[in-house]
């Protein structure tokens, strides 16, 4: 692999090595070359190899691998075997910790060898799927660099969204996948014209103005984010729809009155457990008893993890990815809701990264001229470990609908989701 | 609505009151007008009117109704007031209880005012609920009067399938929605020709025959019942598929080697929560990690709900009915499985008892003449509650797909689910 180039990432000898101990590229001692050893073993059967700052090859490396981690110091080499959470999405950002071929292939064979090799590698993954978790970086990355509308346009689909999209087939666009997921939601919901929807932690505005304008609904749409609101609100106006969608600054647990569908999509990652009773009464008290239904669209797990003191440390402290059970116990039970339909898109979401990591790689320049090199290569790694993450099975997306328990599901068989055609 | 006719119940004229405190219908005092209009206040605005045994109308009853209750003698009247989750079905499955009207429409009219009006009516609904859970029943009517499978070959459809049907279109028999819920299972599991599957608790064998038949699978079918097996073995001699399917009188815990599919269909009430763990270990040693994948069908809750003293005493005390979250954190997780589609049936069930209400009714005088007026009376008011409590939302249907977490769910968009039609 030696010749591969290194698709989005510098060659780590031309490295900006910035911090103190790794400034001088030290001689390859026995102890580095048996650190060495005991990563590389970590890494078991993933085709990855490792490489020291002098161009030698960990004993035990594949004969052919998939690509080639390179190592610059021995800082780094050390936080390898000891805390691969702590220091590989730290070293890799800070560029210290390079990648010959391309990274996602090297997370994805890093991902395969995690499925036999648990431990290690589970730990590092697992450090990266949770460190990389959508929402809390997104509000680490905003908070940290104070990202606009802009970053976000270079890179996004058409309509702004920033969850998972739903491929209805397999050669759809991004822009298209996107569409069919907001449809995909408003089917499921059942939607019908003059209907009233409540939409918490509505982004850019997408799936409201959506809803109004290919459903004949009304919405109020709740967020918190003033630049994302007036991107919304603007955008409400030149289309017409700013009789229909209303956009309010304000926590989703201020909703008030009532409607006949609730919608939340990549909103409850955000709120973390201790907000689900009062989700919960925001439920119960506006979902129309008679009539009324939901939807809630969310990251989620197979088993509840706490966050790594890594992540603690760095990343926004509500943040928290549930498993369907805990939404289902903490949420929609106490909310007098019954599950109606369940559907795990996780592969969906893996595949909405793949585009995202291309589109952020095609726009590098302008990302990085802005940015600078270490917001870039962190962005890269978080979208491609969180690609990994979905399609290891590591990470979840539920979208969950529900219903008060008395009420009628909105379908009583699914086929009527899929009748006329494929969502749009 | 005096004049109405009793469907399926005696009128209480003629009811055997053998009981001794009801052997003379006494006066009417001054204290049952109270608690008859105390029971009728419970009652709440379901359109339900209490009558005493000499005919008198509890105050406070609706003018219009969908119904009577009609009370034999005061000591089915102080246990109405008093325990109506203990004294509800044994008076009716007595004759102590009448109903005038038909027995669905009066359960159902109780059924609507719980959502309105909890406590009482819910203690009673629930109580029903609980009483005639489904499996619970069956095996507590199987130990008591030792039914055969010519009993349900009466009233059950021609597959002889004793769970949830699947209506795929609202005109479908109960022969073609039985039919269409064995396909649905077929397709949610993407069997595939030379695929092995293992099934636990295989009833009467219909599914188990129906998989090897229509989708050239080969199937291990665990059944605890001898009987029930002795019929799937005949049925599969006859039909050429003994070869394919092979009919395994043991539990289904001792279920060795893999399979690529793993499903079983109203067995997990049975087990009781002290097996979930069981289960999760069959799950991990049996599904092929490469490419394996399961479905659960179960009755199922929104809150988890101890079963009460009465059905602890009278009933198996083995089973239980789990809400989701205990089915994803008890069985699926442990299992190292990844929940991928759950779809809630409850309508379908209560359709399906509708159906097996009127086809039980209609095989009245052969199963009287068999096992007595006192035992048809508990199997009506078993069915009718069943589907009370389907239908109001007090019981849940869950069919629930799952796959080792690292492999690709079998399906990646549903529309395949129901791309060739209907299931069959």
């Amino acid at each position: 692999m030696s010749a591969a180039p290194t698709t989005g990432v510098s060659d780590p000898a031309n490295l900006p090595l910035h911090h103190s101990h790794a400034r001088a590229a030290a001689r390859v001692t026995r102890v580095d070359r048996w650190l060495a050893a005991e990563v590389q073993r970590r890494i078991a059967d993933g085709p990855v190899r490792l490489e020291l700052w002098d161009g030698e090859v960990a004993a035990g490396a594949p004969p052919r691998a998939a690509g080639d981690l390179v190592v610059a110091d021995r800082g780094v080499l050390i936080g390898l075997a000891v805390h691969p959470d702590l220091y590989f999405g730290e070293a890799y950002a800070a560029g210290r910790l390079g990648v010959r071929g391309t990274l996602t292939d090297v997370v994805d064979a890093l991902s395969q060898s995690a499925a036999a090799q648990p431990s290690w590698i589970e730990r590092l993954l697992g450090a990266l799927a949770r460190a990389n978790d959508i929402s809390a970086a997104r509000r680490n990355v905003h908070h940290h660099y104070d990202l606009g509308n802009e970053f976000y346009a270079l890179w996004l689909d058409r309509e702004m969204v920033y969850t998972c999209a739903y491929f209805a087939h397999q050669d759809m666009s991004l822009d298209r996948a996107q569409r069919a997921k907001l449809d995909l939601v408003c089917r499921k919901l059942q939607l019908r014209p003059g209907e009233t929807v409540v939409e918490a932690g509505c982004g850019w505005g997408a799936l409201a103005l959506f809803m109004a304008r290919e459903y004949g609904v009304r919405v109020r749409a709740f967020n918190l984010s003033r630049e994302q609101l007036q991107w919304a609100r603007a955008r409400a106006r030149r289309e017409g729809l700013d009789s229909r969608v209303e956009f309010i600054e304000d926590d989703y647990r201020n909703v008030t009155g009532s409607c006949d569908a609730f919608v939340s999509i990549g909103m409850l990652e955000h709120v973390g457990r201790r907000s689900y009773q009062a989700l919960a009464q925001v439920l119960r008290r506006t979902v129309q008893r008679g009539s009324g239904r939901g939807l809630l669209h969310f990251i989620g797990r197979d088993v509840p993890r706490p966050l790594n003191p890594w992540v603690r440390r760095r990343i926004f402290p509500g943040a928290y990815t549930p498993t369907l059970a805990e939404v289902a116990d903490s949420v929609t039970a106490p909310a007098g809701m019954s599950i109606v339909d369940v559907e795990n898109l996780r592969l969906h979401y893996a595949r909405t990264l793949a585009h995202w990591s291309r589109r952020v790689l095609a726009a590098g320049d302008r990302i990085r001229s802005a940015h600078g090199d270490e917001f870039f290569r962190a962005w890269e790694l978080y979208l491609a470990g969180s690609e990994a993450a979905f399609r290891t099975g590591w990470m979840q997306l539920f979208q969950v609908v529900f219903a008060p328990r008395e009420v009628a599901p909105p379908f009583m068989t699914r086929d009527v989701l899929y009748r006329h055609g494929s969502p749009r």
